[in-house]
């Protein structure tokens, strides 16, 4: 099943998709929300984040690919973390299928991006374990993880390099019933194909996580966990259009430009 | 003016205290909002979390005699950072005056407390001047950002260091009109004081940290900013009460139970 959130006159609304068709939703995902009224094109509608998280989980380095090139070109060790030590992202930098990334006009580095899979947790959850831990994820949906290299060496922190506004793409929607290790994620700039990696390499996988974060943690309805992305992460700049693709979930498109 | 959000019922309700008494608000703090009914006493109320952050910003070591501290006792250089570079806290750890502090039971090193100012933001912003950051704060709180300090060395991210489930107080409510810069912080365990400083003596003020932060972020109405502690952060073990006090706002006290 797959659940949007889109632009319903001036209000925003869950609604359930079915093929090239969208039905508005009563209630939400997270409370047993169903499908109501007629169908309409897919098309027809405007598309805005498939959830608001209350909090934005980010794992951060989780593939070895793509340790081995940071390692190379941002510094660092390139061994892999001890542990499944979990991130975070900020909301202020989230933005639908379809919108804009904007680089800052005062970037003077290289901008990247980074396709990833998304979790979204479905109710609140504490003390996970290995066997019920995917029992709490509702569904996928796909993330950009956009990153100013220059800012992530320069700054203490990842507060401008990653969580610029408009640097974390999020969406189409949300789609249930997946295996999170056995997916393919596909990056196109401008329609040609610059990265290619499977879930299955993660390092610590969606499950670790799970448990690992829950040991200290609540998660709650509609947080998102991102996993991470393999190998190398290709350059972006204004006038370009990017795609991310996980074919079981969709495509992710935003524009580039820039501020 | 205290705004405040306390339990009525079954509903969680803004309410504007007048001395010793509070009186139900309708509307949010946020968006005009304005008491109403009749005024009821104040220990008569459960309060909680003054608001739920969209994005919940700390500024980190901001101030001389904590680096110089932690330099000692955590590791690091000491130095001031060179800029104003925000960080991150997560909102499942959030909890309200007079909730728990939980120390997981595996925690096997020292915890301690870092009182805080907090600046709660009342309204969407973007491109702040050093003229007219402050126009955009709502009021201020006080936040305690409990720190378990092994799991600080010792892991990738502060997730659990910082963030554990009721590893963040905030509260006892928001006072607006203070000058952010003229401020004592008192840090009390079981009543003897253990801390006391001036957050005239931030490295980066409020100021600068809206100003720096918002060239590429959007700061929304209820997003915190906890401003960083100084000097010595006191210990903490279960059967502590621990209190953080501002004089012109009031006492954030959170009682320390083992999980």
């Amino acid at each position: 099943m797959n659940w949007c959130r889109y632009q319903d006159g001036d209000q925003v609304v869950y609604g359930i998709i079915d093929g090239d068709t969208v039905r508005a939703a009563i209630g939400s995902p997270f409370e047993g929300g169903f499908a109501t009224g007629e169908p309409r094109p897919l098309s027809d509608v405007s598309l805005r984040l498939p959830c608001i998280p209350p909090t934005f989980y980010a794992a951060g380095a989780n593939y070895r690919a793509h340790l081995a090139w940071a390692a190379e070109n941002l510094g660092g060790s390139g061994k892999a973390p001890p542990r499944a030590d979990i991130g975070y992202r900020a909301n202020n930098s989230l933005v639908a299928h379809g919108e804009n990334i904007v680089i800052p006009r005062d970037s003077s580095g290289v901008v990247q991006v980074e396709g990833e899979l998304a979790a979204v947790i479905g109710k609140t959850v504490k003390h996970l374990t290995p066997e019920n831990a995917l029992d709490c994820v509702l569904g996928y949906t796909i993330g950009n993880d956009v990153s100013e290299r220059t800012w992530q060496s320069s700054d203490r922190t990842l507060w401008r390099a990653k969580n610029t506004d408009t640097f974390n793409p999020m969406g189409p929607w949300i789609t249930s019933g997946l295996d999170p290790e056995a997916l393919e994620v596909t990056t196109r700039i401008n329609g040609v194909e610059a990265s290619r990696y499977q879930t299955k390499d993660m390092i610590f996988s969606l499950v670790n996580f799970l448990v690992e974060t829950t040991k200290y943690v609540t998660l709650y309805a509609g947080d998102v966990m991102w996993m991470g992305c393999d190998g190398e992460t290709p350059v972006i700049k204004a006038g370009d259009v990017v795609e991310i693709e996980i074919p079981e979930i969709g495509v992710l498109r935003n524009p580039v430009v820039r501020g």
